[in-house]
């Protein structure tokens, strides 16, 4: 088989966790594997040197930042392929740019326009254990870019559809996709497959452990993930089109965002193109907007409320005050602290009343919801940020994702 | 005028040296000159790195050891181009693959084959500063090399070769060039100029302010050299084909090297091809030998006497007892502790008795000589490793390099 592994930073963390990473990918090749591995950047050296161009300016050109950061994942290359070499096996370490991966010219978010697989595949058919450098790319200037937070899972994905690569496995620090954060609520329980759409429903709404890019990239390509521990030989969660053991299933998880802020826009006048002018001029400043409610026509007005990250909100502020003069607005209401809360699964199109339930259970636990937005397979709501942990053990009991067997009573 | 500057570790060290550096390259742009900038790898980044791959493996692989080594010089131009945009300069970090230096395939000291500097045209074409990153190429094969220690010196004159540069400055953290180690000797004189070839002879002996490499290149290509410190404004040492201030001195500089352990095989057959397979089978082992000597024939055989540096006495032993064997010799003696005392100067081609100078100066101080070799511009003697300060101070005195002016009894 064709294997592509991914390790990230955490699995990497040190010298130990290096070797201990090369025993695995040497122990995978020896029984006949051809092995791709991508890696991240060592622990906290992305933002060790994140910090480090922040107090060399406060607005560091995105070229310099895809030129500082993508050494990150050099090192922890060259260091992989030595520990590699040091068990006896063939291995060679390649830059983003040495593996083919070319991406558009956007620094800081690169996307991947395709990848030139003939390095590649000349070293893994010299029976080369390959080690590629996540997260990065190169321009058509012949300039280094980074995919962004995440990239590594993107490069990972990206070099299992270019290579038709059987596997493609992604090591994390935990044992795979789990109903729902299990610091939050203990008896979460770990998905043994989960479908694409669902992944990425729990991809974008908080759950950490694979880029939502790279879920995507991976249902494109048909690619079938397999998330797990690098820390042990648990079976994880395999990502792929269709679940079986699991299909039955309402909710697959539950996910929830506590860096999330609330704005309303007041009296916007109901006219075609409004909205349209409202979030041009939010995404012209680069803010994300996630969740985006229109209240009803009252008497030619509109209210319109959205949500945007925590570190984005005073931008988004000043923004507003512009807009209310540019769209004719009444006015504007904010709420710093406030957090989302989904309940995530692909069983949801085909079970009335799910919403219901939802809304429910958090009535029972007396939280209000301030907002509230639906997809095919998930259902959203606002909450204040200081219940999200509350609502979250609520939704988790009421759609009894509970780990089987295990003590409830422990659960508090 | 289009000038190149180098900057090495030190004045790279921390944030408020490159921003240091910065402000200093946007004063000569601002001026009207076309700016090439070269940068080492931060203070101890290098030696950080290969710390940690040592912790990896005992013998990591030369080119994985490039791969990682490179990307300290990487961090520094991302980070000095930051610095210089922050003060409303356009600027571009370039790595050395991108800056188009094309190297021979040998990792860990790549000699530079040729430089493609379309690149590094258009960029200066575009009014930039281009920022490039010392000790690094890209051999036929798209990886990565490294010029080993000094690389950046020599990547710095190679680009001002190429680019037929008005001037080349190399930044360091001393003033410039001395008739010896002021550390050693507090009345030694900062040299205005300096020929290459005395420059080469000082580089090799154990200056280290700059690389003999990199005089090398200058010397080729007649690329004038301002040797001067990044932290402040004093006028350095200028390294050119004549000196005018200077040429009636007849030594230019002492220099003295103390990482040296002497051998001597005795009873060596006098027959030809003898010193050629001796100084081979060290070669073979990756021996550098430094000084030879070889003492004239007494009943058909011969002494060999050499130097080494001591780190690589125990192979040098092991490789003697071979030798020692194959060549039919008689035995051996070491010395691990010896030191090289030099003077340097191209007027001693033209003033005999220099040597006799050199030597009456150990004799008065009743330091013992046990080597002797010289070339044009150089006298070597090898004294006791602990003499070897006293041999500088006698020799920095009978030669008159003092500073003028400044008070002599501070000097011992």
């Amino acid at each position: 088989m064709l294997i592509v592994q991914k390790y990230g930073g955490t699995s990497v963390g040190d010298v130990s966790r290096i070797k201990n990473v090369a025993r695995r990918v040497v122990k995978k090749h020896q029984e006949g594997h051809q092995m791709v591995v991508v890696v991240s950047a060592m622990g906290d050296t992305t933002d060790d040197l994140i910090k480090l161009a922040r107090e060399i300016s406060d607005n560091p050109s995105p070229r310099e930042m895809d030129m500082l950061l993508s050494t990150g994942e050099q090192v922890s290359v060259a260091l992989l392929s030595m520990a590699i070499k040091s068990l006896g096996v063939e291995a060679v370490s390649l830059t983003g740019p040495q593996a083919g991966i070319k991406t558009d010219e956007v620094y800081s978010k690169a996307r991947i326009k395709f990848i030139d697989c003939s390095r590649l595949r000349a070293e893994l058919g010299a029976g080369k254990i390959v080690v590629v450098a996540g997260f990065q790319g190169l321009n058509d200037n012949n300039d280094i870019t980074t995919l962004g937070r995440g990239g590594s899972d993107t490069t990972a994905v990206a070099l299992a559809a270019a290579l038709q690569a059987d596997l493609c496995e992604i090591y994390t620090d935990v044992d795979g996709v789990f109903t729902t954060d299990p610091r939050v609520v203990p008896t979460a329980r770990k998905l043994e497959a989960i479908t694409y759409d669902e992944m990425l429903e729990l991809a974008h709404l908080g759950a950490a452990v694979l880029h939502p890019r790279a879920v995507e990239c991976a249902k494109i390509y048909g690619i079938p993930l397999h998330v797990r521990s690098s820390f042990n030989n648990n079976p994880g969660t395999i990502v792929k089109e269709e679940t079986d053991m699991e299909k039955n299933m309402v909710i697959t998880g539950i996910t929830f965002n506590k860096n999330v802020a609330k704005l309303g826009i007041f009296g916007v006048p109901d006219q075609p193109g409004i909205a349209y002018m409202v979030f041009k001029m939010l995404a012209e400043r680069n803010i994300n907007v996630d969740m985006i409610v229109q209240s009803s026509v009252r008497n030619g007005v509109n209210d319109i409320s959205f949500t945007v990250a925590q570190d984005d909100l005073r931008k988004s502020l000043e923004t507003i005050e512009e807009i209310i003069k540019v769209v004719g607005a009444t006015g504007y209401t904010h709420d710093a602290h406030v957090a989302m809360v989904s309940v995530v699964g692909a069983g949801m199109t085909s079970n009335p009343g799910v919403a219901a339930m939802m809304f429910g259970a958090l009535a029972d636990e007396n939280i209000n919801i301030e907002m509230i937005s639906t997809s095919d397979i998930k259902i959203s709501c606002i909450v204040k940020n200081h219940e999200a942990e509350k609502a979250v053990r609520a939704l988790h009991k009421k759609f009894e994702l509970e780990e089987m067997g295990q003590c409830h009573c422990c659960a508090s």
